[in-house]
């Protein structure tokens, strides 16, 4: 191993430039070149690379997005596509690719090993946490407090108002972000996609809530819930029960700003993991935390098995 | 001049509480006993008064919403509503009345003043900044940082994406936090009620950008807009030139949060000044900040007068 | 068990609201009476006893502080103020006592359970993640967070300053703070309890740094740390080695502010966890998660055993 | 008029980067060329010029810190520094200078305009606000809402702790951010160079405060007290009065961060008003802001006169 790349692909999360500077210095320590590829597997294809010096990732480790602009590709997606890839890795005498993305990149990067012989190692970093094989995912901690500091805004006006505010939060088909933004700003329900949502419950509760002179309930929807997303249940709370309320999308404000803590040290130590399973021939893998330490996965795990919400967290809710 | 009692009304701001506490601090440094109303307008009408001391308004500057519980009345725009309303002050010898809203809140005011000889001052607090008489209203710097912080956000991710982002502001039917907003995001076009707004020289816009190279273009958008906001200017995108764009629609949470520094001096600034303007026999009026010196003027100015936003800076917006 | 009584001793931690309002909403949904003591152990002697509803709770998940005022007693050091304390608990026909703190509070907890048969459940809140038996305390996130930013902020202006900057962080004799702190800001050096500082070591890093250009360096440095913290770190730096340093201690700041998601959830949790575990009879013990399952543990396990900070991150803090 | 250059002088303020933004857009869209002066003054003489596109400003409006390296430089306090900068100007055809720093920096750039007929326009930023002939400097908004933010923190524990805090804010020898930080806050005294501190005043005032019950106290001090700072009031409260308190100091966190709307937008207005006054041969002069117009003086007046804090609401601070 004497040359490696990083790119990152698929939707941004906080955290993903902190993990390239890990990767870049780890690289570095280890004597390795490192090369940075821009717009993910669409610059692995017409080869944008970037040699990369520890001065290159400097002061970037608290931004947010990605020096590496992360993007999807559809031509990755064909066979020609991740020939031409590879051919540009080898034409660099680039040994090892590490992938900084959620379960589709992964799927990406299974493809081109096995095709290619490429040594990949895929770390897992989306706002979704939906990618089985670790605890957590790059960027979901920061996106998790995006969501419940405008949470806490709309509560701040809520009283007064006197309304049912339903809040749609990310997260894809999982409920990760939708359950503990819930928890989180003590919510009066969490419609998650794991879980069935009965909009008839859901406005009993609200006007028994009046009943007893709450004047406000703020409800958090996942955009996956299987009713549609909060348009979809404000509109059958209307049209059914007769309920007003207030819909606010969070949207793309999730995806940005200034990592947490957690997602800057669980970023840094994923991209040491990463150069570390290079390193080692552990690659092709996934690298992840899970009780706090690092472990490996072949990549197809990723997406094989299916990574649970917190079940006993879905049952407290309502009571906590 | 011997009792008081002060109400919010309309949407909240930032900064409400700031202002009550100034006015419950002030009356009773002045010697007068100071009273809450409850939910505005309405429970003045419905009687809901609590007597504060010094206490009640501790550890409050720092609150988002407002501990009175903004609210709006339909009863009060009736002659009948406003009639029972001074029965209930005179009943509790309550000899002034300081209303915190809005140019809709300012209007019952003057209307209660003119037919029941109410001594009443309006503290100007939207987060809209649409009150003529002030530089600023209370709430708006509150609401425009919050704003602001999202849009950085989107930012983040938006090159990634290398789509056109369009974000709706709030504001009614004025553009002041959607000016501050764009000039203050560096975004490629603000959209203002103040201003036409062409959606082909749009189209042309964000055409040329990516001609250049520029793979993002983030377009402010206030709600007030003659197109019809984010969504209406999105469609017309899409359908006339066949440009994607993203939309989103900030909302609800520009109303909350902890008010910024500026808005908690203003508001505790015009606290003060109101219950000044009831003590020296100057209501009914509204205070206001012009120049940094504190200002009265007529209620009826408020909303007969249209304040205007700064055209400088809007010629200025697409080349700083 | 009919009553129980809810206290917060030691420091304050951002979170301890949460568990506050989990331990009240989860004792009413077990069918008990929830009270909440003011002053901590002090109030437990002098009998400042509050009788809690749903209500009395709605709307603190989000604030910093404690409403029950976190304090510490010197009487209840003594077997007598303990034996006070439990007559008060006994008076009202207590069954169980909830504390929420850290080490210290749980060494007094123990004390009261053994001597006067006090069925009491120990809550992990404290900032500086010190408690044996729970992967973290409640309080720690959001420290963490906030030290953060301020480093960010520091960051922002050191290149321009070309200094040194020391940064000194809370928690007490362990690193835990100092470490993450460390590592999430990228500092050059991070000086901890746990490991020796040799500043002549530190010196020559700075010198080395400067030689290559680097025109400033940003050290953690923990209060507990054996030089005696920030100031005398950079007192040998001068004196010894001639360099100059600018020292911030961050102080309280790190005690406030408003809860993390992951602080608020797992406040939540462990408020549940401990009515459950006074419920079925586990008590005395105290609650924590490990590997984000609830466990119980005898109280004195949380300052016999010694909870060590991630010696593989302390290794990799300089690489990455 | 055809080519320019801009620098940052002094110490780092929030919005610098704005204003370098706005200079470098501002003076293309202009027809002339712009370029960057890295390291102040120092490079001034060093001949660090970089000349700038619009690309080289892009997305760095929302950053704090500053692209440019703000810094002091001795060699510029002499002739023959300001004599070998001129000469580099003028090796480089560059007709104008725009400096971005406070009354210290105006001096230099007095200097060099008297001696060297060179055309400078001064722009005010600095956090501490005491430049003339300017309502605010840039960085001054964001500075006071990053202490208040850290106030509020130290409020939330406050309570708990019952203790006297001191907080020591920055603005040299001027009390602008003290005073705005002290009201905004709420604090019980607010300790100001501008006006005398009486310390046995104040510890009455702390003993008043316990004697009613009030467990805790904040002092906001300006580090320009003419008491020597928090440190030193904190020692006399002690030694005097046997009063305890906590000391914060807060220090270079102050300089730091993403920069507030109205700085960017100041920082906006006054790039291209910098670039204004030298196209129309207004140089050499400052500009600043007054009531909302932009005004130019000359750059001795910044200094010559002194910028007064407002004396009515010193008056008001402890009533509201």
């Amino acid at each position: 191993m004497k040359r490696i790349a990083v790119l990152a692909s698929g939707g941004d999360a906080p955290g993903m430039n902190a993990c390239i500077r890990a990767v870049v210095r780890s690289a570095l320590h280890h004597g390795l070149s490192a090369s940075g590829v821009l717009h993910g597997y669409r610059g692995l294809i017409e080869g944008e690379f970037r040699e990369f010096s520890t001065g290159d990732v400097s002061n970037i480790i608290q931004r947010g997005g990605s020096i590496l602009f992360s993007a999807r590709s559809e031509a990755f997606q064909t066979v020609e596509g991740r020939a031409e890839a590879a051919r540009n890795l080898r034409d660099r005498s680039i040994d090892g690719l590490i992938v900084i993305g959620g379960n589709g990149s992964f799927r990406g990067a299974d493809a081109i090993a096995r095709e290619q012989g490429i040594a990949v190692v895929g770390v897992p970093a989306t706002i979704d946490n939906d990618v089985w094989g670790t605890d957590y995912t790059i960027g979901y901690d920061t996106a998790v407090n995006t969501a419940l500091d405008s949470v806490d805004r709309i509560k701040d006006t809520a009283a007064s108002h006197e309304r049912v505010f339903i809040v749609e939060v990310m997260g894809r088909s999982a409920g990760f972000i939708a359950l503990e933004v819930g928890v989180g700003s003590g919510a009066e329900a969490i419609l998650l996609p794991e879980t069935p949502t009965d909009v008839s419950a859901l406005a009993a509760l609200i006007t028994e809530r009046i009943l007893n002179g709450r004047r406000s309930s703020i409800i958090i929807c996942a955009e996956g819930d299987e009713n549609g997303g909060a348009r979809a249940v404000a509109s059958e709370l209307k049209t059914v029960h007769g309920i007003d309320s207030q819909v606010t999308v969070l949207g793309h404000v999730q995806r940005g700003g200034s990592p947490t803590t957690s997602d800057r040290v669980l970023a840094s130590k994923l991209g040491w993991a990463a150069v570390d399973a290079l390193c080692s021939g552990a690659a092709p893998c996934m690298v992840g935390e899970v009780s706090r330490r690092i472990v490996r996965h072949p990549l197809a795990d990723s997406w094989t098995f299916v990574k649970e919400i917190d079940t006993e967290l879905v049952k407290l809710a309502p009571l906590i």
